[in-house]
């Protein structure tokens, strides 16, 4: 069933782009004109409505994401749709949150349009981790001791313990998780397992980019103690986290910033 | 030494922003914004022309990069040049290639600042990881068999062996190389004794995002004969490259897309 009145006189294109962390102005330049000149939009539930509406006025906007863990839409259902929509002629974007490459169903979602013969195209976004950094005004990577970078998705995983936390190179290292799952204290365990030390930094940034943003910084040892903060929510662990001022005098966004490090053991 | 013949009537700021992989419509509308509005920009070699553009008219565009392994600016002075025009009021952008937190010199650029007590922001940007994956027309990662996703930079190591490949987790992983040095063999040999498939598949992206864009498609055990392509590249490993069609009809970029793998052993 297609809602619009009218048959576009050209070839459907799916873009299948990512609308960044959440502040408007972190879409790209792409994004925005994709969005601009899109019939419909096939929207993940997280993205706001104030990315919303830098759609185009004639967009139809469907929300094909997630609520209380059940899909308004399973997987093959948005394939089928976005497939119908570009088979019509129209100008398709399905925007998830972040980048739709990270943690995203962007695999799947090429397999089917390759599959039915539909023009797409990848439309990057900046990925929450480097919201989050730029919150929290830390590096995710640098010469000294944060040699590589590795994203987790935390949600990922049934039990928190399942989560594969990556040992520390010679080079030293810096993980991001995605929507952190279990408890801290869980979290902080499986990383002492893999070697990382008790005072290794940390963040923990909550709807970065956003008016509601909040950064707390600890350590591996002390974020057991920590308030679980609301989702979405990334969780920095590394060296690079020692450096972090989100105190910049002239920021814009009020970051409210906690520091809960208890005494070294 | 200040060149500019006015004294703003404003506190100075320093934007640390990124320039994306090459694309200007890659960048953030955030980025686009604090370009636009800058007195001065400085800004990496590697930086195009058609992205410097998009800096207001009356900004002085200041070459900070490094040319042939040698650097226009040491990054001390880079510092000191930063402090100094924010001090004198002005808006200043230093602008890196790619996403300013990851394989930038951005930690020690908030160091410095902080020091100063000079304001400053990050405005991230998209790495060039994930315009090589747009490019190559795959996922970073997927549910069944990439479950995490590692960046590491192969010009940081004096020598290809020195990379601290990651050990395959049990989830699966994606493994993204930024400038990869040393043969390609050698980075094979790399990936095989960290045990990793030879059958495994990976990309080689080329100049991802602009009109010289080149994807090569091959396995771990067929890349040593693959030849080498042209700075900036990144290398993909991981199952999610199994499925790369960088051949949607209707992109706009035209990419050369080879495929290089020999038969099994």
């Amino acid at each position: 069933m297609i809602e619009r009145n009218y048959k576009p006189n050209r070839c459907g294109k799916v873009f299948l782009a990512g609308a960044g962390p959440g502040d408007p102005e972190l879409l790209t330049v792409r994004a925005m004109r994709v969005l601009a000149s899109a019939d419909f939009v096939l929207h993940d539930a997280l993205v706001s409505a104030e990315i919303l509406a830098m759609a185009s006025p004639h967009a139809v906007l469907e929300d094909v994401g997630k609520r209380c863990g059940e899909r308004a839409m399973r997987q093959e259902q948005i394939h089928a749709r976005m497939i119908e929509l570009a088979r019509a002629g129209f100008s398709v974007v399905r925007l998830q949150g972040g980048d739709p490459m990270i943690f995203g169903r962007t695999g799947e979602e090429i397999a089917a349009l390759v599959h039915a013969n539909v023009a797409w195209e990848i439309v990057p976004g900046i990925t929450a981790s480097s919201a989050a950094a730029a919150a929290a005004g830390i590096s995710l990577t640098n010469r000294r001791d944060a040699g590589q970078l590795t994203f987790l998705a935390g949600h990922r995983a049934s039990d928190a313990a399942a989560v594969e936390i990556p040992a520390v190179p010679a080079g030293g290292a810096t993980v991001a998780i995605y929507m952190p799952s279990g408890s801290y204290a869980e979290i902080a365990q499986n990383f002492l397992k893999r070697g990382w030390r008790r005072e290794t930094p940390c963040v923990i940034v909550s709807e970065a980019s956003t008016p509601h943003q909040r950064v707390v910084k600890s350590t591996i040892g002390s974020l057991g103690e920590c308030e679980r903060l609301p989702a979405p929510a990334i969780l920095i662990v590394g060296e690079t986290a020692r450096l972090s001022f989100a105190v910049s005098p002239q920021n814009e966004i009020k970051t409210e910033v906690r520091e809960i490090i208890t005494s070294a053991p």
